[in-house]
């Protein structure tokens, strides 16, 4: 008997599902015992359910797990310690409320909620502090609660932006994203219309980015946060890559910086003291990488940069107020669930489990 | 008024559909009349409810025509002088035969029924009598008739695999094939699944090729189709290229050919008599072109030969009985809607209709 | 004997030179007589020479050209009435410039010399009139002329922000570009750095856009072109892409504009009065076509809008001054050669010639 | 001062060089003391001279290590205990022959002398035997020897087929490879020829799969290797894959199997004795994986099995003495660097360095 939390994943077999499956199968802290899927999937093992497609295997054990499905008081009285959401955003908000409800406590990635005045959005390098509106949530009623992850492309802008907001202040965020199709889920984008070309839209995704990285980069005053209030321009791209965002970023800050070196050295030296001293399994010994080769990062090179936890900076110029810099994250890692683990792991550390 | 034949077209809006759409709006013989699709569609205008993908526009004025949805009393009541069925295998076999039922004459693309005594599988340069087989179908009470076109590896193979079969009898074909993925369908392989990849399975897709390719080669006795004899081997991959299948042939013959320049001029040569005869549209001058380049053909240079309806040879080389060859073919034009223009063509001239 | 001008193409089998050679082959004015290329394919039939790779077919007539070699007297003593130059940037100043002094008229697609004073950078719709700077060539002693082909991601852009820059003036423009890999040559990417990738650096492109946008935007004043003043931000990357060039653009209005409609009509209805009088064969109806579609434009669907000879805008949006819009063009033909035939033409058509 | 083994990598910075840096930067037995590039690289540290583009890291010191020029006399005189060389097959042949008359003993990548009597051509798990024959090579007066690697795809085909023949016997191979663009070297493929395509022909490769599998599956008598008999016809294409060849497989044995059931056994218990005494660090637990799944193996998620150095085969089926199966391995690790390796390894416990 482990004396591990005892965890699980809704929304198993999807790409964000597999994600979560693969690094919570072999965590030090969490067991998984549960993995969830819709109906037509439900008594098959995980194995037979799954079309395995990233690049990380899980523990061959829960390989043989049988998948249950998604019952909100079946869930509910298995008392999980933690559940993990990957559930698609159109069947996710009223599942996961009910869960609460019952006294679920959810990591959750879908997108409902998101900007719900109690709900914490955590990108936990950038904005920890936040977790506490977690007790806010009492209000609603509920047993448990609902901590969500944010948006793919606004975890990895975030992360890359924290430090020059706490240092210059950001007065304006000019974005072009190049994301990959798994940021789209298995059957998202299908291949005829992306071999030899680009999609110049993806559905929401700029309101996300607009809207999502203002609150994450918002002030938490101890009730509320108070998002930021710089301009956010956004364009987002759909390219045929695998896996890792890609985003051209042109930020206006408050402040002339000193010197390009002193940017570069506040990006490289980016931490958040209360993660570093949690010592989260899953938290990047350096959450931002800055590269000075002139043609980086890459989606394929740099996407697995700390284990798919760290954003790479590169291309960075400064030119009075005006930063340029290309960033790039692992969408389904850190910008889904190897997001949603390190969240899960803060919330552990913090006694909210 | 036009004094074209009226046609419609069922399933219009995948990518098989919007082949037949862009080449019968724009017919000198056909006029498009009728564009059906499932229910959620019906009650748009066709550019609404299509999301087109293929590099061939249709006529515009087709764009603003309505979508009918797919009722079979409906279509009946329309009395159209032939129907194009690109459905899916699915839901197909229901549909059409209830159309012939009720009289109406149909040349399809779909799976079911091809192997059927009385259903001609017609790939016209190759097996332009079978069609005779319609005449059968009387027997079934059927008022109209169905007559297919064959799965689209297949008939880009037995165009090729004629010329050889006719001189000198074939007694072994072992084909590899590396095919497009349009050929799947718009959301038939997911981009996650076929980027930097390749699936060596699709469902059924052996099966189809070896007794199709001895349907098609068989001989017609004026009454029923005797198979083909020789044996066929088959491994069908899934390869990350927009349109073309590719196939890698090794045909054993039964008697040993007098050169290699005997096969390159039986392959270059190869025609049929009564298709030329009849001058249909949609019919290629040459239906195979051998290419003597070392590294063709390719599928992005050489699937649009004979405007999509040739086959292009390449590597040919001869070793005793045994023939090596590269055949390349577009998947969803000779492979499937421009063979089935031609399939009508030939109905028409051959007072089928 | 054609009465048609004779004219020849240098670097005749590169990409460029391809497309040079496609469209030269088959023009209504123009007699392809030359193509030239380096001293180890000189000799050689065109065919033989040339690794064909544009999806346009040339006039099989010259595929048995023999190649000659580039031998600056050897041009100079054909006395050609135009050459078209698409060499390489490494060796295209010294041969252009010899070639010039001899008396050869040349419009080249090479960057060296494009912001010399007194070298026209030619977008025909945007700026024809800045062709006059031939004239003063002639106090360099050369007897011939070069006039200069922009590069291609700045061709594309400026044709989109002409109609702005001329109706409300343009402060600042933001762009990221997502470039195909055929701007580079046949050889310029190689496939292990860009499958399932992208690279965020094209050397010297950014440094391009923002000095030739500027001079191509510039006013002449009949003597000298007066670089337009508003500030340019760029960052240009390579994308698995074949053809097409596809640009997210943030301009920044001096003025703001009367309504999203207004700078829709802008752009639809862009022209310009002497292009379109003198009716020259490469001018497409619509120099640039705006797509409402939420997710147009899109390379593989939209490069070859207007012949390759359109931009094609989308996703366009005003928010006061600030106009957020997708760009996309054909980076071998707007943005190399079919712009250098479209120069020709305009030569020929103002006695330049 | 390190016990072990002095090692160096000529042609250190092309694909599979960067392959050898990789594994022997980090070799429990080997120490990488020397890399060698072409002239215009030397003098520049390893991480100025080379384009990192494999997803494997070497060890950060070697990073740092200044790369030396491709001087016999130079290489001659540093007494390596073993040298690596992944030159390229143009220059290979005299390099490689003028140090080992200087004594120095070498594993090559390189396709040269791989046919001749005296040189083994090593496949460990298939045939360690043969590397008996680097006696022979005293004869030619070299005091140095040299051992080959063999032909990427052959390396892979022959580890399934050893089985297979040493269980039944082998009458004739039909294969037909789709092979991963890393297999041209960096520069071997451009992109532009590749992206949503196939190209049939690599040269030279069909002919080293038909000879180099008979050699490889030769008998050694003790004295020289007597190739096998088998027929093998070939048909090589490439692919848009980074890494990882697929051979589509059919083999005519001599006898017929027992069963299906007896040939997956025979495969997955594949190993070789001695190779498996010996313990050598590269050496895979199973050397062929069988998997069941129907659509196994894919080259993006099977080419890393057994860290690279396994080859996995699916879609086995059995019919008569006819056996049909699809094998996949890692190009340029099983292919190349990663096999060398394995040879250094071996020909180290022998004694023969």
């Amino acid at each position: 008997m482990s004396d591990k939390l005892r965890v699980a994943v809704l929304g198993a077999t999807g790409i964000v599902g597999q994600r979560f499956v693969a690094r919570l199968s072999k965590h030090p802290w969490f067991e998984l015992e549960g993995v969830y899927a819709s109906y037509d999937k439900a008594g098959l093992r995980y194995r037979e359910a799954v079309k395995w497609v990233i690049n990380e295997a899980p523990d061959e054990s829960i390989m043989e797990t049988r998948v249950e499905k998604i019952d909100i008081d079946l869930i509910a009285r298995e008392n999980y310690d933690l559940v993990f959401s990957a559930l698609p955003s159109t069947i996710a908000e009223n599942i996961e409320v009910e869960l609460a409800k019952r006294g679920v406590k959810i990591v959750s990635n879908a997108s409902p909620l998101r900007l719900e005045q109690d709900i914490p959005l955590i990108n936990p390098e950038v904005n920890a502090d936040h977790i506490k509106l977690l007790n806010a949530q009492k209000k609603r009623g509920w047993k448990g609660w609902i901590a969500k992850v944010p948006n793919c492309s606004t975890a990895i802008l975030t992360l890359a932006l924290k430090p020059l907001h706490q240092a210059y202040g950001i007065s304006r965020v000019i974005v072009v994203t190049m994301q990959a199709v798994s940021g789209a889920g298995l059957k998202g984008v299908p291949s005829p219309l992306i071999i030899d070309n680009i999609i110049p839209y993806i559905k929401g995704e700029e309101e996300k980015i607009v809207q999502e990285s203002r609150k994450i980069l918002g002030l938490f005053n101890g009730r509320i946060v108070m998002p930021a209030s710089f301009e956010v321009l956004a364009f987002t791209t759909r390219v045929p890559v695998i896996d890792g965002h890609m985003e051209a970023v042109f930020v206006e800050l408050e402040e002339t910086p000193r010197s390009e070196e002193d940017i570069i050295e506040l990006l490289e030296r980016y931490h958040d003291n209360k993660i570093e001293t949690l010592r989260l399994p899953s938290a990047p010994k350096r959450p931002v990488v800055v590269r000075e080769e002139v043609d980086r990062p890459q989606p394929r090179l740099d996407r697995m940069a700390g284990n798919g936890m760290s954003v790479t900076v590169g291309r960075l110029s400064v030119n009075g107020k005006m930063i340029k810099m290309i960033v790039l994250g692992h969408n389904t890692i850190r910008g889904a669930a190897g997001n949603g683990v390190l969240i899960g792991e803060l919330a552990y550390k913090l006694n909210l489990i």
